[in-house]
């Protein structure tokens, strides 16, 4: 599991005192930074050969997030499939659950445009973070 | 139905030369200020009177968006619940859907942070954007 | 003259009930969307050919920008200079000036990471644009 | 002096590889957090009592930014006025300083909408990070 702390914002704050929900989006992308080492090890950071691309991603807004204090993003794998795999984050605050979530990341050829098979050596870096949902 | 029309800009395409999958977000949020103003007509924005919390979002990435053309979004609602709804959204680019997305908003008291029944007259009003999903 | 018009949306206002001061940043990056198209035409958006870079830019906010209402951001180019050329935004709303500011582009090789000239045909289109602050 | 780490996420990178500009913008927002606190310590963050607004904020773009490695914010007031002061920002990656700026913050009351004089007790507080621009 991935560990990732974020402090709020100012302007994260939306008119009625909360974060606003778009933020926990832009913290679940934060926190799959180790994932994308993973796949782009030197950080190449090329469309031509970065090899991931998102296909679905859900948030369930269980609690209201506050300015007022950090928030720790917990991440890890849920499922390692042939093409793809899922990763699921947790945002708490102040030992509440506020936000879960989940990312499918399929295994992608932006030069063909078509999904590819995960490399095995990714499939066991993976594996090494993989918890059930 | 409501439709939205939006431009990307430079910064919403990642290194990846598509738009980043953060956009949509901020997007559909921006395709539901008709339902914001079905739920405070006179616009208050205020934390003692607004009543619309989300619940839920999931977003379906099936295409590349691009930074080439106009994004058309569409919004809709699919169900009526006595104290949620659902709001759908799809964005299309040059004929091709791109993302499909819900947004579960539940109706609620910032005050007593509970859920509360949708008043009659707001669901006729929501009524009146009904579609299957 | 340029003139975009942008609507804001529910995140955009911070708890002050007001538009944060990061938002018009992002309006003006969109504002300048055609001096993209004056300097990458076809739009190939690569680091390689791509040839405008961000030196400054500065904000005046003068007037509080709300919710409820459209923002038109009006861009024009101020000075052309050899290797530079500046350009200014204004952000109104209901006949109000509420921010305006200024961005330094510099004509810029990625690949040898220098300033260029910036190319006859391309002043010669900014000109068109060419106001006094 | 304020210091403040950012760790730069994949979507903050735009199709040329590097941070987008509008990027500082939000961390320098964030690195204002403490100045935040000196004028509303209670965290109380309302329209009613909140006391500080933006009049003017200016980026130097020094350097590229990249995803690779994090971001150092350095942050100090260069002054206080009556009725206003300024706040100094340096972002700084792997000891290149990458953009400098500044934030004008006018004190200011929210329910009248006009600016008022800093109490003698938050200037006593800014003055412990007062140095030179």
């Amino acid at each position: 599991m991935f560990t990732t702390t974020v402090t709020p914002r100012f302007g994260d704050m939306d008119v009625l005192g909360h974060i606003n929900n778009t933020v926990p989006v832009v913290w679940f992308e934060l926190a799959r930074n180790p994932l994308i080492k993973i796949f782009d090890p030197a950080l190449e950071l090329k469309r031509e050969t970065f090899s991931l691309i998102m296909a679905h991603s859900d948030y369930d807004y269980i609690d209201q997030l506050y300015y007022r204090y950090d928030v720790e993003i917990k991440t890890w794998i849920s499922r390692i499939g042939t093409k793809s795999f899922t990763a699921c984050h947790e945002a708490w605050q102040q030992r509440r659950l506020c936000v879960k979530g989940s990312a499918v990341m399929v295994h992608y050829d932006f030069n063909t445009e078509k999904s590819t098979p995960i490399p095995d050596d990714k499939k066991t870096l993976l594996a090494e973070h993989l918890l059930r949902a």
